[in-house]
């Protein structure tokens, strides 16, 4: 077999000096060597496939590392890390102590900043393109490629408006294929779909915002889009460029179906066929069990409404947005406008549940307390993802919700240790709530076959015994009871333990607290959040103000970024998986 | 005396009656009465008074509170305040138990939503717009009026690019008066100065966006309002009125010092003249200390560069402005694009002092984690107006900000209790820390007037004994050391009282936690931060850790929003002030 062109680029440099055929053997090589790594170990799949070009013509224009290369998000990113140095570990992508599945600045001089979350592009490209210019370093580019979806959301509109009023050497390229991991929605959306018909439109956002502006160009024609690139080189100050790309390119199904093969699992690589997955009963995810219940609630309750930025697919939200759509909104990247449009909608009597991954309500940590908490409207925050989410790795673990939702006032947080639970408070939630509250749940499956069971109220801050013994009592919250409940089931000797499932980490069960202190020598809690002002942390002020002098352990996430593996090797290397807890246990059993 | 016009109005609907000629007098009564209001008892001026026209027209004009009115940031909202039912009591605006500065759904049913925070208005406004759709109440209009300054803020774009997709009967007004707090920036604001220009050029933002644009308008012409917004009710889904005022309309000095009397504190209601301060030699402002500081630093470290989002002059990072402008930014109403800008900086090597007040650091959440903790860069963060704010109330008070910084792996927060405290890690800071590092320090003035001493480098994590005692320590953190400095000082008995300034929430300083718990009974934390997940919450965790089990007892903000009031008033009211502290020590004295 001869050998590829792809295998003979060892820096980016030999990029520069291929001819223009064997450039085109380079995207070639590169879509194929994508196509396989990913159809192989999974991944992000569409994103990187459609920007196959563009990555090429970049590394190929641009000085890189010198000239900073700034990807959005990073889905897109993969072409970037296979030619910079990484093709021989990229079997490792996303895998526990392997590469990450985004850039990240301590892996590799040519990732310029470390991303996962989008919108940032534009803001760190601009921070470095000032402090070049500080530094008189008049030759350096810089340049944030960022796509359709991201752009759209309010960050990147501050970070073009400040933009605009530099002399900066900035170049903002926008991947414009019209979808993020679900369709793009918005008025912006609109606006670039009739730039690229060339209709009737005179009005250039981009312009009215001092770019200087040009496009639209085809990201799939190589030869265009060095000649445009190298043109831009000399242009000075803040420029931008409209490229239009395909989410999915040179692999059929992946242009075909591009919500799906987006990251879609394993793959024949060849066919690009799906590999069907084993016909086994499974209990369902907990997404699913949101989406399917908030259906079921919503066809009884006229008030329901349901709110995702950007997540139809990954929330399932897209079952309601099927079947109810009128009362079910994707409203983009723009989970700050997500959150106060349902403060609005309650304030008229409707009950928006808002659902959130974990770690994305962080953008959206202010418009919580201000808009939301601060007037006591009764929202519903559904919490996706929290805990730990595995191969998505730091960007995207969930573990500060419970310590950064704790300390706000009027607001309820409960997480559910099972499917039940979960169906039960949206139940709940949907009744008459006086207050805001959040619940939250991980990614994947539960633990339930027959999870869709008759609906029942559940009293806001009760917790439950799931187990009754003496002397040392485990308290979990959400589905980090399944481990504690596997220990008591299957460890000989510890069907002695307490266990309860306390559920709402605010308000706390205080009256069950006092009695779990009173009788017990030693509380041990166990939750995927940060240990640092969490669950257990609750715990703490509990026994402070009530003077109790209990041992008290704490078990959850250290004061560390998490990095990416399965979620079972996470909870491993922490020492909060089964086998770890269970011999932490066992030191405490001297204490009966 | 003839009754002023403004007298005969007893409810909205008494303007709807009025002829041109009492509209005319409406204006003026309602102008004199804001001066002569804010000129006696403090509070916000130039807002109002340049939306008096605009305020009239909107209740004149629409049916309100049927129709819903969301003024943004609300500033601006006295005029309708006064309009609205609150005349008799508005000489309690701001005051401890009197009406908050801000519009409040608790207070008025005309008050459509709570804000504070800026940019809100037009995702709540849409909230309610799409609620009334299902409802089928056609009829009802939802209006949000935004400064210029604060749509140019990403959360606002988030909720046009929204509303621009839908059919909603929503009117968006721009209030373009150039101005926020300080003059708006930015390349929106240029944008705008073109269009009121009518100049060159074609482009509509707001129409690329879907919205049916009018305008700009005169603000200050009543009829010409009236007559527009007349027009636009029929107008059915998004539409977007842009009317140009003059901040400060009708008083001299306030048009002509926008800046100073956003908010003049007491003037001669007649001349329009500030009350000269009385000349006394007080201590400093911390806001001064930290402005004079970077100037200072920055003269001798030229990677030191100063940023804040829209308050120069509230920050005094403008003394910085002034000297160094090539290295200091107002990026506008902007935090989330403040800080991943200083992120972008820092990974090249620059020393970014990020300024933002805590309550606004709740914007940028999502950035401290994602861009600046992850990465580990060595972003300096200025957290201005950290703890009780005062009159602003519940929308400004800065004490979440140790809750929720606290769990961030890598961040060091640091509170200082004076002025010298505050330079020193402002030095240290620059010094090359190898960690972002979070300064908390409250509004108004320090304690110390020989605060401009030779900078001292401060061990990071180090904590410091004020008073050595025994049985009791009081743990504080930043400026609340003062009360206890001051009880000890005074308070016959009290000598025997530890007092720790722990200044590092975050390290702790663990070596000293240990001598403190191993000699002394009882341990109790003060601070200006919610208890919950707080600093006090930090200390229950070391002390579970390493199983003290001393008493501990918490002292610091409850589990609630708190209201609006001098923060003396405030800080008696929550018991933490001087008086309720010393009884409450004295009742831990039999613990001796």
């Amino acid at each position: 077999m001869t050998k590829s062109t792809l295998d003979t680029i060892k820096s980016v440099a030999d990029i520069k000096s291929l001819s223009d055929l064997e450039l085109e053997c380079l995207i070639s090589d590169l879509r194929r060597f994508i196509i396989r790594a990913v159809a192989a170990k999974e991944g992000h799949l569409g994103a990187s496939l459609g920007v196959v070009e563009l990555t090429i013509a970049l590394h190929y224009v641009f000085n890189t590392p010198f000239d900073e290369l700034i990807w959005d998000v990073g889905h897109q990113a993969y072409g970037h890390k296979i030619l910079t140095g990484r093709q021989s570990v990229f079997d490792t992508n996303r895998q526990f102590n392997g590469i990450s599945g985004f850039p990240r600045r301590s892996e590799s001089k040519y990732d310029s900043f470390g991303v996962g979350h989008s919108s940032t592009s534009i803001s760190a490209a601009l921070g470095m393109a000032i402090a070049s210019q500080l530094k008189g370093e008049l030759s350096k580019h810089h340049i944030a490629v960022i796509g359709d979806a991201s752009i759209a959301s309010g960050m990147a509109f501050e970070g073009l408006n400040h933009a605009g009023v530099t002399d900066c050497n900035l170049l903002v390229i926008l991947n414009d294929n019209a979808i993020g991991i679900d369709p793009s929605v918005g008025a912006l959306k609109q606006y670039l779909t009739n730039v690229k018909k060339g209709t009737e439109r005179q009005d250039n956002i981009f312009e009215a915002l001092n770019f200087n502006y040009s496009g639209p160009i085809d990201g799939h024609n190589l030869q265009e889009l060095i000649a445009e690139l190298e043109r831009l080189k000399s242009v000075k100050g803040p420029k931008f460029l409209h490229v239009i790309t395909t989410k999915g390119k040179g692999l059929r199904q992946a242009e075909e179906n591009q919500v799906t093969y987006h990251a879609p699992g394993k793959f024949n690589a060849e066919t690009g066929d799906l590999y069907k997955k084993v016909d086994t009963v499974q209990p369902p995810k907990f997404q699913d069990v949101f989406g399917y219940t908030i259906v079921e609630l919503a066809r009884l309750n006229k008030n329901i409404i349901g709110i995702t930025p950007a997540m139809p697919t990954g929330s399932s939200l897209k079952f309601m947005m099927e079947e109810i759509p009128d009362r079910a909104f994707d409203v983009g990247i723009a989970e700050q406008h997500a959150v106060t449009l349902a403060a609005g909608m309650a304030t008229q009597g409707m009950l928006p549940f808002c659902n959130i991954y974990s770690t994305f309500l962080q953008r959206a940590y202010d418009q919580v307390i201000h808009d939301v908490a601060i007037q006591n409207l009764p929202v519903i925050f559904c919490l996706d993802r929290a805990g730990l989410v595995g191969e998505d790795g730091a960007t995207h673990h969930g573990v500060f919700d419970l310590s950064y939702l704790r300390c706000i006032p009027n607001l309820i947080i409960f997480a559910p240790r099972n499917e039940i639970e979960l169906r039960n408070i949206m139940y709940t939630a949907q009744l008459g709530l006086k207050h805001p509250i959040a619940i939250r749940y991980p990614r994947g499956r539960g633990t339930l076959l027959d999870w869709k069971q008759p609906f029942k109220a559940i009293t806001i801050g009760e917790a439950t015994c799931l187990n009754k013994g003496s002397a040392i009592a485990v308290l979990t919250i959400g589905t980090m009871a399944t481990v504690i409940e596997d220990i008591i089931a299957h460890t000989e000797g510890f069907h002695d333990l307490s266990h309860y499932d306390m559920r709402f980490v605010k308000p706390l069960d205080e009256h069950l607290l006092h009695t779990i202190f009173e009788t017990h020598t030693a509380i041990v809690t166990v939750e995927d959040n940060a240990v640092m002002g969490g669950f257990g942390s609750a715990i703490l002020e509990f026994a402070a103000k009530h003077h109790y002098k209990n041992e008290v352990y704490l078990k959850g996430i250290p004061d560390q970024f998490i990095e990416h593996g399965t979620v079972f090797e996470l909870l491993e290397d922490l020492e909060l998986d089964s086998r770890s807890l269970t011999q932490f246990l066992s030191t405490l059993k001297p204490l009966k």
